[in-house]
């Protein structure tokens, strides 16, 4: 159950289409999942730039009368959940900016991990910050960088931040899509008729049924203009270091990222989950939404069959207050029900992806327990998360993380589930094909890119409270 | 795919709890699925009631300061989607009036056949009504009994009518509730504390923990006041004509209602369809949400691997507007996405509750060969549905149900399958226990309560409009 | 000053104009200095009724998208402040109802005097209210009535209630107008080419270009229909009691209604009110905005300079929130300021229209006291409020109002002024042509109309509260 | 009647109060007619700053919950009007950013000439714009000025700008108070208890009972911190051209600005305009609100009594939107309407303080004829406005501005009246005491400030639209 994992950013782009902003509606609907916090588009027509952000939900913020004047065959968009910022109107994106080349619009899915330093240089030397997103760090570099063009400012610019990012890019009549060498967050490539697409996820494309041409690469960056497209690969090479888990949590079971769809991925963690941690039981049962692939690979490989014994309330919404006074810690019951019908007497397997806090897991198993379940099998279909992620994951730090100071069997008596096993990583690298092209750091705590040194100082000292 | 077949109303009640208003909106909450449309709570305090009624979903009706001012120890509440009467806050229950007796509540969810008739009758004998909803009838008729006390009253009132009902009514320091001699709606009794509790389904009080008593009986009205329950069978019998599609499709899957578990029966559903036809494939897929378990249930009877072929997007909401101009007709690509990952050359059987129109089915059915199945076996849990519901479920027309003037066959061809099964009412029927306590009109046509003449005439004429 | 004399209601109807809901709106909008609480109009379109009502301002209520669906030629409209029943949706007019007859919708505005019977005697016979509003009773009334026409039956409903109405009615293609026999309340008849127009106040004319034809007379009802005009007197005579309170406050000053322009008798009052209680003064400053009229009338009379030594923030709104903890009691500071350097050292005559409870009246004098005022001189253009009135205008009760307990020297030391006058009875009846058509009820407690027994009995005992 | 002259900004501040949000919040609401288009408020509170800003007016923006986070002892606040940038968020003031002393928020009431050309030069070196507001360049002048303390960065940016500017800067736990050399707008110091205010007008002050000491000098900057008040003249001494127009339409007449109470010098243009441009007539009328003051002028200085043949209706609101179709044109009959029981074969004198395009005067003038006057003698009480103002006044291009074009004569008889007569400059100047202390740009065409060249090219070409 992954409720304190907060999901970060989808980003999306169009280049050559007469409604590139209704496309980019319609892809950023398809990423919610993504962000639900706050959702923004951009588009260009040729000779203005014009730009819609907004607190709330895709379908909620972009009626007729909003997307109407975001006129012009080039747009990008935005959705997001806090990872870097606050949380409030000054961090949504994209971010407009004029600078000495004109207009540029930027929307970023990542985290930078120089930013705090970065930032700190160019505040030293005159530049203004007005919010306090690490978006804003790669607008500056960029428009400092004294080189003539786009292109080779934003080479310039990127070649002084490190970190996690995919970012879309409106440049006047220029689209352009990058992502960073280690290609921590994904990025894709579509075709809708002559205009091009770019999207964090397959899922957008399949909305409008335009056609998936192939994945940014790591460390590449692709111009979309009138001529076409064109691939840079500026930077140094570096090792594939894509999220393990947007495999794990994040995408949509229906998108093809890194390579590979998600669901398949997902069912295979099933699989291996009940190839390394055996049990004996009468059925398994997903904690729904994310559990259920994984829970059908263990199924199908146990042979004990699936039942959804949690029902999902999916009326839930951000806008759900707990009455005051005595009633009081509904917490996960409403999201969830167990369905004692199906459990009553039972020896039951549970699948959750991943157990952050551990407060969560521990309300579902008593749920379950409750409803006359009569043994209680944890299976998580991920190693246990350690540390905190640096590169777009909002976990949190690592004190809140049950088992970065808790043994397998501490974890399992505080959930009170009958036995508890995880995902090894050895397990978990067999379910992707290019097992070394991943990051693994918040299962095993080795970052891939190291934090400068002021970083790591600053990194609970900074952050501005705005409303 | 139940998309037409419009969800009808939820009721629930609270007797002697200090936070009835709370306990209110969290069972109403969990009945949302029941309707979306409006919401509304009415208390009393023990002088004076209190009321609140809205359009939109019980989440973000009720904050805190919508929720505080309805005091008192009992309270009624109702969620609605448009089955009689037209979309607007005139038709939001619960009702509330003033008649001879002091003040009262009440919250319906059922559709009375005779209303037309009963209100003409009351209308040319100078009664006045506000709204188009059939439940200012059952108002009216208790407000003109000559009887002494509200329970004769109530009783009196409702030997006038005929139809489907299952009420909540609050009347004063009494809560009553009611259901219909044939039992169409379900409608549960349980208990928190020495508080009572009184929800169309049990799921209401699983997510305040509450425990459930027993299910009120069809034709018995229940009053609970400060001496404690007291049980009326006031109507003469009838037999049982409880709403087989409450299993099929309507009620929440982890609730308990006309004796059983939603999801059992579900899930059987699934068997007994394979058991009828069987087809050799390699994927079992549902038609999410609402044809997992029979999917579950299909699959394991047929050894057929379950696999989640359409994807739910569950940020849809009632506000997602098609963008105008050349992008069109998303339809069902706003909620379902295939996975071809999946369904790439694969012999796949498709599950669904129902097919209505059969527009959304043929949609499906087409997105799914896109992603390229190699062969689509279509299978319905349920019979073909020939005849609308007049007891309390939106369904179109006869004109426009598909099954209503087209073969298997034809509606076959129509939806682009390669073979399409229903399952027979034979089959349904072993699906439940008591199959003969089960209305099938849907099915059959054949109505358990006969229209009165005037209202077959008039059903088509009648409707004021309202904004 | 008479924040504390609440507004009460306008009315407005149309007959014969296609775009009979637009002029509604119009007229309701010229009207809104009447009611700020909630506004509504209902059409009809020879078919069906269509309505609409809320809470809030006219121009902030009804956009395109809201009137474009109120179709038809005939529709009639209300603004309401609470006179009578509560502050909520339920309570907005107009009322529609469906009876004997067909649909009939209702826009009311006066007070009845003996509802409280009627409706227990209503109720007592089967009759269900579902608001707190007197108009209801109207309502039931007429469709209680066995004539066979709705003129008769508007009749004979009347015949039975006694009080304060202007009545504007949409009985399917006709509209009615009437006034009761006393004439409490304004209503006037106006022509826009061929369509009529009915409404509170003659500026709801002048906003569309309306010709203004007549008043409705005291004890007319108009009915407005395709053959044309037609003028019924049903009633005994009875005496005028026009409202006094209309000219010397309510109404707009540039209406004409009751045989003269409101302007023109407030000025009057101002020059009656030098007439019999002249002073020495430097400067004349009215309370604005109603104040205005009256001092120019002082001024002029008296040679003494008219200055605007108070100015109002016309931004107030119902909206302003007082911010909470030691920031408080700014009262009347939010909606005026005095201006010292009009003030500083003069003896100031200080005009305004009423006091109620002398609560604003002693901030008012104090605040023109700091701002330096060297002498302060109160002229209330009205005799001293010693009653309620049960008419239609919203006072507080006997206790509240400062002149019903207390001697004018009371008064006088309480505001802090330095003098204090009032106009007499005697000196307002010279401002008017006809002083025995009017109804001086709050300033002698003679009340034109008895109450019924029950009726005062019951006058604090009933008031259903809702939220 | 200067509908088109829109109204501006007002900028507040308060320091040393722990209720410091709370104040601005008041301050603000009564400096609403300065700008009525957005509002906000940024607070400081030791460690953290906190902000919030919305498009609407301040009474329906500052609720309880968005004042509750903006804590601190020290706060600035903002309204507006579109006077430089477009109307959206992104516009909104304070202005809040992180630079290399920390983080600064500020307030700008006033247009700069020459920000074109400096955000060119600073465009071009690296600095990045985020909204089309002349405010971000003094942003950018501060954050890069190398010197070590605020004032003397502040002074550094100021000196580098020309323009109009009143500041209010919240820099951590300094406020700046800042009025440009030439002193064009208006600001004012106040002092509650032991906090200081700042203030665009004086009746900020009055509405929160605080004490005012005196005005902010041109060209002075007024520092408050910890150990008091601290004044710096650092600007080259320039003569002082305060702008006229606050005096004839733009502050409120209970205002004290430029050494005089606003009323008295309002009133005095009224009685100006008669000595100059007198005439026969019954009555004055002024054009409400703002022709008040001068009609209640040239009414006393002529003996021709004043009415009230014009009504302003107060509930106009910014919403109100003319229904479409065959209605239409209303223009100012919204707004106004004329008395006929006044006007009726009346010699009358209209008061207006302006004539922009000379469309509503037009107008305004039928409309009084519609009513029956029989001669209309048209008096303004300023010179005819040739020029637009690019100090912070919103009026229309060369172009639209009717006397930059036409004879007075010519006006005459656009407007339908039977004579008109403006006030000359001469005669203007007589109305306050030091009459070369003014701007009268908008007059004579003569600007005290030169255009930088570029400025000039440059004025029509940028603007960047955004939604």
């Amino acid at each position: 159950m992954t409720d304190y994992l907060k999901e970060e950013c989808g980003v999306f782009g169009v280049f050559g289409h007469p409604e590139a902003s209704n496309l980019t509606y319609l892809g950023l609907y398809a990423l919610q999942h993504r962000g639900q916090e706050s959702a923004g588009i951009t588009s260009f027509d040729g000779k203005c730039f014009h730009i819609h952000r907004q607190m709330g939900l895709v379908a909620d913020i972009f009626k007729h009368h909003i997307l109407e004047p975001l006129k012009g065959e080039i747009a990008i968009g935005h959705v997001r959940y806090s990872t870097a910022g606050s949380s409030n109107i000054k961090n949504c994106q994209p971010f407009l900016m004029e600078y000495a080349l004109g207009g540029l619009s930027i929307a970023h899915n990542g985290n930078l991990i120089n930013d705090v330093p970065t930032r700190k240089r160019l505040v030293d030397s005159g530049a203004i910050f007005q919010s306090n997103s690490d978006t804003e760090v790669i607008m500056h570099l960029i428009a400092r960088s004294p080189l003539p063009t786009i292109e080779d400012r934003v080479i310039d610019a990127l070649k002084e931040i490190k970190g996690a990012y995919s970012l879309v890019i409106l440049a006047g009549s220029k689209l352009i899509a990058v992502r960073d060498p280690n290609g921590f967050r994904p990025l894709c490539l579509g075709r809708l008729g002559r205009a091009y697409l770019v999207a964090s996820e397959t899922c957008s494309f399949d909305i409008m049924e335009a056609e998936f041409i192939r994945e940014i690469e790591p460390g590449e960056m692709l111009v979309i203009d009138n001529r076409g497209l064109k691939s840079y690969y500026p930077f140094d090479a570096e090792p594939k270091r894509q999220c393990i888990f947007e495999f794990i949590y994040f995408a949509r079971p229906d998108s093809f990222i890194f390579g590979e769809n998600v669901y398949n991925v997902r069912k295979r963690l099933g699989e291996l989950l009940y190839e390394y941690s055996p049990c004996v039981a009468d059925i398994v049962i997903p904690v729904p939404d994310s559990g259920i692939p994984s829970a059908i690979g263990f199924s199908q490989k146990s042979g004990i069959p699936l039942e959804l014994g949690l029902i999902r309330n999916h009326y839930v919404g951000r806008t759900f207050i707990e009455p005051k006074q005595s009633i009081r810690h509904f917490g996960v019951k409403i999201k969830l029900n167990a369905n004692p019908s199906i459990l009553k007497n039972k020896r039951v397997v549970v699948i959750d992806d991943s157990i952050v806090r551990g407060t969560t897991s521990r309300k579902i198993i008593k749920m379950i327990r409750n409803a006359g379940a009569r043994e209680i099998h944890f299976r998580i279909s991920s190693p246990p998360i350690i540390s905190p992620c640096y590169y777009g994951i909002d976990t949190p730090t690592h004190n809140e993380l049950i088992a970065n100071s808790h043994t397998i069997e501490e974890i399992n008596r505080y959930v009170t589930s009958d036995s508890l096993a995880y995902l090894s990583i050895e397990a978990l690298k067999k379910a992707v094909k290019n097992p070394d092209d991943f990051c693994y750091a918040c299962f095993t705590g080795k970052y891939p890119l190291k934090f400068p040194k002021e970083e790591i100082e600053q990194l609970k000292l900074f952050r501005r409270e705005e409303e």
